[in-house]
């Protein structure tokens, strides 16, 4: 506990009991890593319940120059919640109170540690759902969402968080407690400090409320698979899937890689010869779909078209990702995970230079994602022992950035900077565009206390 | 010209030709005034036609700290294109070139004089439209869409601007040239500055570039006219009508004010026993709209419908509306026109609160427009020259504003603050945030140079 002095640790004994203020370091370990797989272990753990707490611990934070490092479930892969110089990790996972759920409006107001999934429960009902589905929807919580702005498969069509937050309640690093946007769906009065806030990775404020805007669940809707002998044959599908007047719901592509890594552990799953694969979904009204599904089957004709069709039910849909993700967990150790997106044009040309680029660099590597928005993961798997290939990786990716930047995509669609991706920040965003980003932070949290180094790169 | 030095205007005339820089008090008075019908000539108009002009002409009004106040069309309503302090008018009306027109990646590159209208006629051919939809689209350019986050009619389904703009170029009052945002539907980089500029009224930067996101045009679409009794009636119609699952694409009001008006000048146009109107939109594939229809007619019915019926084509839809704009002009000198949104579900409260309000102050008023968003527009019609009824006026205003707040409203869902709101903003925005909002404005433009006195409220 380097970091925390006796007077500072007598403070915070004060106001939290010892249930919800963690310093034994074999707690605190809990709260060491997220899914980047880095481990930085907190000096301390707090909890706050409401937030007159939240604002108690950050004005002590900057009293005592100490990092705060807010925290929904950990589940991020940039490490953007990773205490990282030490100091406390500030758990909002007891502040889960549902505060209004206003069907008549379409409103849900809640707290940060509330889960994504809890949100969809308290909506259901009525109807309606929230957007943002990042594949951690289970477990992650509403406040990480708006951290990162998450979206996921539904992005397509739906938008990723930003799209779906009406105002903030927060406390700024400064300890100013404010209050932003309105609980309508249209309004102009001020600075729009609810987006500000939203994908800010906890480096401005802690969210301690949102007001969520909620969206009517879709009548109905239908999957359909379609299986590729070659990546070109599918990413121009891709492209002509995207060109239709209608959006699909979702639009998820697994290449080669993937389907190798499916097919090592389940021989009957997937068609012999196929090296890209397709899911799609599709939504509207009863009427809708037949019209909806034979339009992205159409879409889908081509030489290289194995074959294309509805499935019976979303499940069956998803049934070759979520074969994967066990997959991909079992070689987590040995993958670089990215998250980059392309105008969804350039796939193919970005896919094909991906091929070329970790073929020159030696590199097996598996890529999937939300084809629909450019959004790819490329995962490079490496052996993280071997310097050398590691080495290697590292120029690879830098490549794959250049590439991306290229093609006027960006390096994050989803994940967002954390401290993986600050480093090369600077590709996709000028100096004089940083600074003022640098200058925003200073005015939130002059003396640089929350989640300090995330985001922008070392000077 | 009180306020441009002989040193200034011999710098400006290096850079700009006569053509491109007025100084003629007869000719700067075409630039004095916007739809507030407030008068304040600059001393000076400025035709920048590309970013490097426009970081010219900012660096020199910081030199001499001279006033620069942006400009589109000057159609905004809250005075925040007018130079009350004197100063440049730097009107945008030049940079007009539509850049990038990306069917496939559904974006358009524009720069901020192009008017919105342009962008529809640029998107047509491919399927497409930009949703935001003023009812100046004709004559507004999108820099002032994004300047207010304008919208309209069409907001209840599609939002407004600030959900339709992917990246911005700008300079800040700074004189710094920045990018913000990117060019795919996906991106989590840095902070969300393009949604800041959004709405902030030309007061932090001059947005010279922006790229767009269009949408597919509705495959097929009707309209719905309903007269009702008496206005209860009508506002739990509409409280119905918001609470189908799919939302109209339009949902427009007209109170017994508006077809009183109406009335008095087109005696068949309306039954004579309606003192509300509803005009509803619906959009879709064509084999959903009769669903959409039967739904909204039986969210209508209720016994102070007189009757709530499909029309023949979307022109007989507006033309109520349409009849009722140049009576609105009419009448303009003589009204105060207010922009407030309300959760719809308190329509009925809000409506029925403000026709008490107006009683009470024996005040004639005319409310209309776009009831699912909850957003009315509320006129107050009086005699500028009884000064006795202005006074009346303000003191309604005053309590209606309190009113839109307590029932969770906002004070304008799309004409913006400009001078007209900032008065009542502290009703709106604690101090807190507000000074929050100040402190960013003045990182942006450190000496208050970008359209000074617009938006807050004088300390």
């Amino acid at each position: 506990m380097a970091q925390l002095s006796d007077k500072l640790l007598a403070e915070l004994e004060i106001i939290f009991p010892p249930d919800r203020f963690l310093t034994d370091p074999v707690d605190c370990y809990s709260y060491a890593y997220d899914n980047s797989r880095k481990i930085f272990p907190p000096d301390a753990v707090i909890f706050p319940v409401n937030t007159a707490e939240v604002q108690q611990i950050v004005t002590l934070c900057n009293h005592f120059r100490v990092p705060l490092i807010p925290r929904g479930r950990g589940t991020g892969t940039a490490g953007g919640s990773l205490p990282e110089f030490g100091g406390i990790a500030l758990s909002m996972e007891r502040m889960i109170n549902i505060l209004t759920v206003d069907a008549a409006n379409r409103v849900i107001i809640a707290e940060p540690g509330v889960l994504n999934q809890s949100i969809q429960d308290a909506a259901r009902p009525y109807g309606f759902f929230w957007p943002p589905d990042p594949s951690s929807a289970m477990f992650s919580t509403i406040g990480g969402n708006i951290a990162t702005s998450a979206g996921g498969p539904h992005a397509v069509k739906y938008g990723t968080t930003r799209d779906h937050v009406l105002g903030l309640k927060a406390v700024t690093g400064k300890g100013d407690f404010i209050t932003t946007g309105c609980y309508t769906t249209k309004g102009v009065v001020g600075y729009d400090l609810t987006r500000l806030l939203i994908g800010s990775e906890g480096t401005l404020a802690v969210i301690t409320e949102a007001t969520l805007k909620l969206t009517a669940m879709p009548k109905a809707l239908a999957g359909i698979t379609a299986h590729f002998r070659d990546l070109p044959s599918c990413t121009e599908a891709i492209v002509r899937i995207m060109s239709l007047p209608q959006l699909p719901s979702a639009l998820e592509f697994l290449d080669n890689g993937s389907l190798k890594l499916i097919r090592n552990r389940y021989s009957d799953m997937l068609p012999f010869d196929t090296h890209a694969m397709l899911m799609v979904e599709v939504e509207g009204s009863e009427n809708d779909i037949p019209d909806s599904i034979s339009a992205v089957l159409d879409a889908c004709r081509s030489d290289g078209l194995i074959r294309a069709s509805q499935v019976e039910s979303t499940a069956l849909l998803w049934k070759a990702r979520k074969a994967l993700s066990p997959l991909l967990k079992e070689i987590a150790p040995k993958k670089i995970n990215e998250d980059v997106v392309v105008p969804v044009s350039t796939l193919p040309q970005f896919l094909e230079g991906l091929s070329r680029l970790c073929a020159y660099h030696q590199l097996h590597n598996v890529n999937f994602g939300h084809a629909g928005n450019g959004n790819i993961h490329v995962n490079l798997l490496i052996d993280p022992n071997n310097k050398e290939e590691v080495t290697r990786a590292e120029h690879c990716l830098n490549q794959i950035f250049d590439l991306v930047i290229q093609l006027r995509g960006t390096l994050s669609g989803e994940h967002g900077v954390g401290s993986e991706k600050r480093a090369f920040i600077t590709k996709e965003i000028d100096q004089t565009t940083l600074n003022l980003m640098r200058e925003i932070k200073r005015l939130f949290d002059p003396n640089d206390i929350l989640n300090p180094g995330k985001v922008f790169p070392a000077i």
